[in-house]
Formats: structure tokens, C-alpha cells, sequence
């Protein structure tokens, strides 16, 4: 071997090494099935350390040249690219490890995969509506009167523009808050809506706050793009506004995230005095609130609720809602409202990644938030949650006693229990799956091993009592 | 001042110089209106480099603290954060400017701006159907069938199983392409597919080759994940395979973009031989392929093509279409078929992203798929486009001759006709817009600035001689 790695060169010298074996096993000097120098040997060769020896074959490994063979060597499996032997096709699998966005966590994937299936799990994991909650016949209703011989193209990328004025209206008569068409966008739920402010509004290395626990702790997206996450505990008023200061002036956070009203998954709500004083901090030191209002109009006492959005006077807030915990959350229907300037660039961004919503579903929703019967499923919707609720409650106080500890949430759709004995979560998590029942862990929603989220929407009546003993057997077997 | 800067702390010292003319603005001790030191002398005073200053300055800059006024100096805006005097509420173009995801091209927002407007020009520019295209009777039917009992809450994320049976029928009926529906992920449209691939599959510094000119080229979404581009020359036979290789051996280029059928924009086809060499030297080198095929279905004399993925022996391709050029890109639906380790993959992040596709345009687009009268509706269709074509091929010879070039396609919806005069691209693309006709101007989709692309598909019949007549006009109006 006459040849040596060229260290004046740009090219990484394990990489000239890679190439060179690339090309010798190209051409059949190195056949396959024949052996690659020994990594220390060759080092001592070209003058390199060892290390560097690695890297390259490393290189060639992952080309799927080579094979390397513990306690035997590096052996040629492929004569490519002269296309006379075996075939390097894509390595797919390499392919899928790699990527810009993280995967989600195990569990949460673990999750995502139950419910795809066939199996009837009773589930406690996934944030909607069961069947009977759903507005079937209003939904039957809109989708019939339904004349698709208007225009099939593109809906407006900012969304259709008479689903948007239904919502600005929506907003105003539900929700007291002052929009406009142009200052919403339609999401695909508010899932996306997060997904797009991550993306557009803010930059790898920049400082957001997140609750803890919160939905948000749950996403990747949020480290994907190199946020630094700074968690608030949210305590039974929700976090403390005040602890946003410091964060500001230690780390220059550009954000934070809140789900002020029945709270996922604790089901507090931010204090009406603590939302006045966030709202106050906010505008002092101009970080931007992005307001997850997903439960507001879910409140089982029928009294409204105010949403920051609404007592926001200087507009710092982001307002995100939807129809997923309302209606449907099949219809992938959420918006978020806020300043002009954002919602182009947003728009924009959304272009670039699905090129609009669906139109049908927007029309859908368009008759359906302006029909004078959605007050009625709304009425409805708030006494079956608040049964469910109950049902849940019952359960858990039944077959736990006092090992389940947990605040009785007054809307929403979750219920964050606390499990009073020592248990290992991943055991629990498989043994109530074996069980038939599934269940969201609390270290998925944040710094608490000991908690556990169930969300009693989803869940027929007729099944909360069986789900919650199964649970209860599976938490007795793996209690110590 | 007896206060200095910290050189031995890890906070770098503009910041620290920030953080103390912030904390004293806060407290009073410069009210509004006051001036901070001057650059120079302030420097001089603190020992450091001018530019320090004016990076600790431009900091109080973007946090609203202090104006800049050229000739006078630094003066204190806002005497916040003890909320006192004038809020200091986030500053939404700021945010709207940072961000991870680069913003489109002028031009493409214009573009968009238009489509969008209510105004009405005459549209080449947006890839789309016209009207009386859309399969509107067979939409309407397979809509009004649909009973909404069935559960509405979120579909299966990779898509409706039932959605994925029909779109692996039809990929084999259709297009001789063999898969299954475990390895199909619907999206929203061909666009999410390729953004999911970007996100996914390869991560910044990676070089991947695509097509100069392209619609790939279009989109920032490629260099917003740090992605290298080189770029392969589409010739009357499409791209030249044997260019990949010394990208590869070069660059270690992982995967090559191509549209081989019916190209947009130039609507050539990737020769036999071609599409057969680029199999190969994918196959010999690893190097995945994204095949982007939204056109293979209007091929004008009615003979199918070949996709590469129905040629592909190995499983080197990623499959890519959609409905949204042959049935209506209102649906939004689109899908990949690819091996089912990165099927899996990118189904994770589009649970990040959107939490799946709307229900009710998967059951719809199920039911045309599967529908007997399809066939029917793609023989009009190829009608159709190629009377357009013929309508804007007749219009460009007659009003502009010897001055527009174009080969005329086989299928697809695009012409890219070069025109020989010396013109000044976005002069062009202005006047056209003020005479009310709307193109692709070339340097949105490739390197060439003496190209544009005219989309006939979307003009309806009787407004495509007009349409080029105003084209002309502005062409001979800003050609020198």
C-alpha cells in the first residue's frame, strides 16, 4: 500500500481513507467477503491514530460496504458501484434514525400505536370525545346541506375566509375576545398552530416557558428546533406569574406557554388575579404569551371563564383553540388569533408545509359554529363531561381510597392523579396495557413519576368503572 | 459610573452591559428621554471595543428600551419594567422575522397575495384545476353518501385504513406500483410529504440533488433544514443520471428529488433509459430517491409511463402523489409509499405536526379512488388538458411567433416557453400583474432568467387567448 492520506487537504483524512477503500472495493481489489486491513495496523501504516481508522470504516459500514465483525475484522459484503454484485440500496432504517425532528417518547409512541389498532383497549389516554358526546346530527345536518359545486382548488391558505369570520364571531360571542378575519389562521388543531409558532416565531437557542406539567413538556417539537425549555409549576392556581422575571432577566425568555383554563393535565385554572398579573409581567418586559384555550367552554358549572386572551389589553397573547375537545377532533379544526404580522408569517409557513387546510371540513365547520343549535351540544357536552367526570371520581375513590389523590377538576377532560405508594412507571404503564387499559404516565406531561393523567372524555360511561378497576389491579400488582 | 463589566463570568460582556443600562432604565435612574453615554466615550470608560457598545445598545434596541437617532445618539423610550410608563409589549414584527423557517420568495407571496385576493386575473401561475375540470358530480356522490354516525373523532394518524387500501388498489391498477397499506402515510397533499421527507430523513450539512429547474427548487423548506442543494439540469430527456455520481463521491449527496414524468416546469419525461440508469446508480451507491409523480395519470395520447418506483426492484424509491392535479387540490390529499420503516417515521412527526388528516376528505377521497367511474373522469380530464394546451400553445405562437419557445408536452399542466427578448424578469412579472394575468416567472423555479412557466390547467377555456394576449402585452411593453 503506496497510498497515504493527504493531512494538507480540506477533506477529513478518515474520510480520504473511506474513499480510498471505497474505490479500491469499487473496482475489485477488495472483493467481497475479503478482509479490510486490521484497524491497528493500518493506523500504525498511515501514520494516524486508531481512532481515525474507526471513523473510516465506520463511514464504509454505514455506505453498507463492509461489515465489521466483532473479534474478526472488517469484511467487504458488497463490490459495488460497478453494479456486477450485491446492491447497496438506501439504507432506510439509517435513513430514519437521522432527521431534524426528534421522535416522539417510547410511551407516547407506545400510545399512538394502541390506538391505531384493533383492540379494545379502554383508553384513558387519548385528549376527545367519545361517540355519544360528539354533535352527530348537527354535523350530519351541516355536512348534508353541503353543495360541493362550489370551487375545489386551494382553500385560502389562511383558511376559508367565511369559516374565519365564524370564528372571529365565535370568539366575540363565546369567548369575549376581539378578532378579525384577517388576524386568524386555521390550523390543523392547535397541535399545528404550536408546531408553527415553534418554527416561525422563535430560533434555536431561545429561552421559552413551559408548565410543569403541561402538554407542551410532552412535545419534541419544542427541543427539535433547540429551544431551551424553562419549566413553572403549576400549582393548584396555576403558575406564578412571578417567577417569569426571573427567567427574563437570567435566560431573556421570548415566550411562554400556558393552558390557563382546566388546565391538561391538572385541571387547575390560572387564578383570575395571577392571569391579570402574567398579562402585566408580560407586557413589562415584552415576552409573547401563547394562550392554549382548548377547555374554556367545557366549564361544568356553565359559568364562563375568562381567557387571557380576553382580559389582554396590549395584545401580547397568541390565542390557539379549536373544535378537537368540542366537537370533533377528527374535523382538524383549530385556529389561532393574533396580531396581523404574525398570522402572515404563519400563513406563509403553512404554505410551505401542507399548502392549506382541507376545504370541506372548514365548511363544515363554518355552519357549524354558526348554527344556533351549538349552544345547545355545548349545554349538553358540559353535562355529559361533568357525568363522566363524576363517574371517574367515583371509581378511583372506590377501588383506590386514599392512594389516589387528586383535585376535582371543574372542566376539562383530564384528571392528574396522584398514586400515594411506590411504583415503578413503565411497569404500571405495561401492566395496565396487559390489562386492557391505557393511561397517559406523568413523566410523559412532566418532572412527576408519581402521578398519572386519565382523561375520562373518551371513555363510554358504561366502561369508566371496569377501566378504572383495571387500572387499580394493574397499579395493586406493580405497587410495592 | 464605578460599575465594569465582568470580563472572567461566561456572560458575554455586551450582555452584561445590556443587562446594566436595562436595570437602571428600570429603576429610574435614566428616565424617558434621557440619553445613555455616548458610544465612543462609554467605551473608552469601560474598556472595551466600540462595538460592544453597539451591540449592547442594538440589545436595549430590540427590547424596546431605547430609540437610535443617527446624529444624536441613544435615547431611552420607555422607563418600563415597573409598568409605570409605556408598556413594553412584545414586538411582533421581531418575532415574525426570526424563526427557524426561512419565509417564501417575493415573488411566490405576491403570488399567493393574489390568489388569494378577490380580484380577477387571469391565473397561469397556480398549479391547479379549473373548474369545469373537477370531477364535480362524482364528488358530490360520493359526499352525499357519506353517514356521519361513524366515530368523528382523530382518524388513524398514518391515514384511514380504508383510504390506504384504496390508494394501494389504485397505485396498482393504476400505475403498476405494488404496495401495501402499511406502507402508504396520507398527507396533505405531495407539499407535507416532501416537508415530512426534509424533516425526517436528513439533517443540516446533508447534500441532496434536485432538479434545476423545479418546483423543489421553489421551496425554502430545503434550506431552512441546512440542506445543501446541487442541482441536475433537466434536458429534453429530463436529468443526466451519470451527474449524480460525482455529486455523490463529491458531496455524499443521500437522496436525489425527481418529478421524471411530465416535469414541472419544463413537462418533459425521464427517458427509459434514463429512469432505468438512475435506479441503477441509486441502487449501486445507496442513494435514496423521492419521486414526486402528481402527473403520470394525464398523459395526453392516453398511454400510461412508467413510474420509477413500478421499475424499482430494490426499494431505492420514495413514492410521492397526490389528488390534487387530477381530482381537486381542495382535498388535500396526498400520500407517500415508501418502505415501512420510514412510513413509520414520518407518521411519528406528522402526529407532531397535525395529528393526522381531516376525517371526512379521507372518506371521500376512499370512495373516489375506489370508484368505477375514476377511469371516466381521467379520460375527460386528459381531454381537457390538452385542449387547454392546445388553446395556450395556439395563443403563444400567435401572439408572440418566433419570440416564445417551448417544447409542447405530453401531459402535465405546465409550459415553460423561453422567450428571446431581453427582459427584466420582475418588471414583466409587474406589468403582467397590472394588465390582470398572473405566471411563474423562471427564477422561482431554476436558474434560468429568461424562462417562464404558464400553468394552463386552471384558466378556463375562453379566457386562455386573452390570458396570453395580456401576457404578450406586457412582454412586448418591458422587453427591451
Amino acid at each position: 500500500m503506496d497510498w497515504k492520506p493527504d493531512k494538507s487537504l480540506q477533506i477529513p483524512v478518515y474520510r480520504q481513507i473511506a474513499d480510498y477503500f471505497e474505490t479500491r472495493i469499487g473496482n475489485g481489489e477488495y472483493p467481497s467477503g475479503s478482509s479490510l486491513p486490521s484497524e491497528r495496523g493500518l493506523a500504525a501504516l498511515l501514520d494516524v491514530n486508531r481512532s481515525t481508522i474507526v471513523s473510516a470504516y465506520e463511514q464504509l459500514n454505514a455506505l453498507g460496504l463492509v461489515k465489521r465483525i466483532k473479534g474478526f475484522g472488517t469484511v467487504v459484503t458488497s463490490s459495488a458501484p460497478d453494479g456486477s454484485e450485491a446492491k447497496r440500496i438506501p439504507n432506510w432504517e439509517q435513513y430514519a434514525k437521522g432527521g431534524f425532528l426528534q421522535l416522539n417518547d417510547p410511551i407516547t409512541r407506545r400510545i399512538h400505536k394502541i390506538v391505531g389498532s384493533d383492540k379494545p383497549y379502554i383508553n384513558f389516554a387519548l385528549g376527545e370525545l367519545s361517540a355519544d358526546l360528539f354533535p352527530t346530527a348537527l354535523m350530519q345536518e351541516a355536512h348534508s346541506r353541503l353543495e360541493l359545486s362550489q370551487y375545489l382548488g386551494y382553500e385560502h391558505i389562511q383558511g376559508n375566509p367565511i369559516l374565519r369570520e365564524s370564528i372571529a364571531n365565535h370568539l366575540d360571542t363565546h369567548r369575549s375576545i376581539s378578532s378579525s378575519p384577517s388576524s386568524i389562521l386555521v390550523t390543523s388543531g392547535a397541535q399545528q398552530a404550536i408546531h408553527l409558532i415553534i418554527q416561525c416565531l422563535l430560533k434555536a437557542g431561545d429561552g421559552v416557558a413551559i408548565e410543569d406539567p403541561s402538554y407542551s413538556y410532552s412535545l419534541p417539537i419544542f427541543h427539535s428546533a433547540g429551544l431551551k425549555t424553562f419549566l413553572l409549576p403549576v400549582e393548584n392556581e396555576g403558575i406564578d406569574p412571578e417567577q417569569i422575571i426571573p427567567l427574563y432577566k437570567k435566560h431573556r425568555i421570548k415566550m411562554v406557554f400556558v393552558n390557563p383554563i382546566f388546565h391538561n393535565p391538572t385541571g387547575t385554572t390560572l387564578s383570575y388575579e395571577r392571569r391579570k398579573r402574567l398579562l402585566e409581567i408580560s407586557a413589562n418586559y415584552g415576552i409573547a404569551i401563547v394562550e392554549d384555550d382548548p377547555y374554556s367552554l367545557t366549564s361544568f358549572d356553565q359559568q364562563p371563564v375568562a381567557t387571557l386572551k380576553s382580559m389582554d389589553q396590549n395584545g401580547s397573547v397568541l390565542y390557539l383553540s379549536s373544535l378537537s375537545k368540542i366537537v370533533s377532533s377528527g374535523l382538524r379544526i383549530g385556529w389561532i388569533a393574533g396580531p396581523q404580522s404574525v398570522i402572515q408569517r404563519l400563513t406563509d409557513a403553512k404554505q410551505q408545509m401542507d399548502f392549506g387546510h382541507s376545504n370541506i371540513p372548514q365548511w363544515i365547520a363554518a355552519r357549524l359554529l354558526a348554527s344556533p343549535e351549538l349552544d345547545d351540544h355545548l349545554m349538553r357536552l358540559r353535562v355529559g363531561l361533568s357525568h363522566k367526570l363524576a363517574l371517574t371520581a367515583n371509581a378511583l375513590r372506590s377501588e383506590l381510597g386514599s392512594e389516589a389523590r387528586f383535585l376535582t377538576p371543574q372542566g376539562g377532560i383530564h384528571i392528574w392523579c396522584e398514586l400515594a405508594g411506590t411504583f415503578d412507571e413503565q411497569r404500571l404503564f405495561n401492566a395496565a396495557i396487559d390489562n386492557g387499559v391505557v393511561f397517559t404516565p406523568g413523566s410523559t406531561l412532566g418532572t412527576s413519576k408519581s402521578h398519572v393523567r386519565l382523561t375520562f372524555s373518551k371513555v363510554e360511561d358504561d366502561l369508566i368503572a371496569p377501566g378504572i378497576r383495571k387500572f387499580a389491579e394493574a397499579y395493586r400488582m406493580t405497587c410495592r
